[in-house]
């Protein structure tokens, strides 16, 4: 694992939150993606070598929708930009960590993704991302 | 604000995490220290330019054991490193967040820390710290 690439914030409305982060960051939003296979619409802001990614759901019963129920607005996981994501996907899982999914899956952002489940990982939904080359 | 300076994760025993998150990010806890103030026992990793701090409470009813009573362990918040604590407090409470301490106190780690009230950052609980300089 090289460095937190971004952490992921669940919100109902990014219409709302885009300015509000804005504001609180000093910076503007940079980029706005849906991620159709995720069900989210997302914004992203840069602070040093770090993104702030603001998720939106765009289903009501979309995974963010059900986070936000069960916990309300607020941080969702930790990304981790990590080198050859099939090696540490070995590597995690030879150390007991289990896998959301086992192999890595387009995310947003140009990126290949594989989250951990947060019952191994002290309740913290852990990404790692890898940079699709082109 | 400069960059994510580190992400706070509340644990029940650091005496299994820290050796679960050594697995994890595959480097080694670097220091441990214990914040009287706050009433916490810290232990931190670095990746890229960013701190992973765990937070372990030293009491019974200390906020970090009444954070993990709310919502189990997990993120608990996100630290941005500022240049100048002081014109960035006026800065945000000029945007209408509201500072849970209007006055910069000694955090860990040799810095001044300020935190903003989730209920102004959509419930993202927001640090942000400053180095003493020595």
């Amino acid at each position: 694992m090289l460095k937190v690439e971004h952490i992921g914030i669940a919100v109902k409305d990014l219409s709302a939150s885009v300015p509000l982060f804005e504001k609180l960051l000093n910076t503007n939003c940079y980029k706005k993606e849906t991620v159709e296979s995720e069900h989210v619409h997302t914004a992203f802001f840069q602070k040093g070598t770090t993104k702030i990614e603001l998720l939106e759901s765009t289903l009501e019963d979309g995974v963010i929708a059900k986070f936000i129920e069960r916990k309300g607005e607020g941080i969702h996981h930790i990304a981790f930009e990590v080198e050859d994501i099939i090696s540490e996907i070995e590597r995690l899982k030879h150390e007991g960590f289990v896998l959301l999914n086992d192999q890595p899956k387009k995310g947003a952002d140009n990126k290949l993704v594989a989250f951990l489940h947060p019952k191994t990982t002290n309740g913290v939904l852990i990404e790692i991302c890898m940079e699709i080359k082109k």
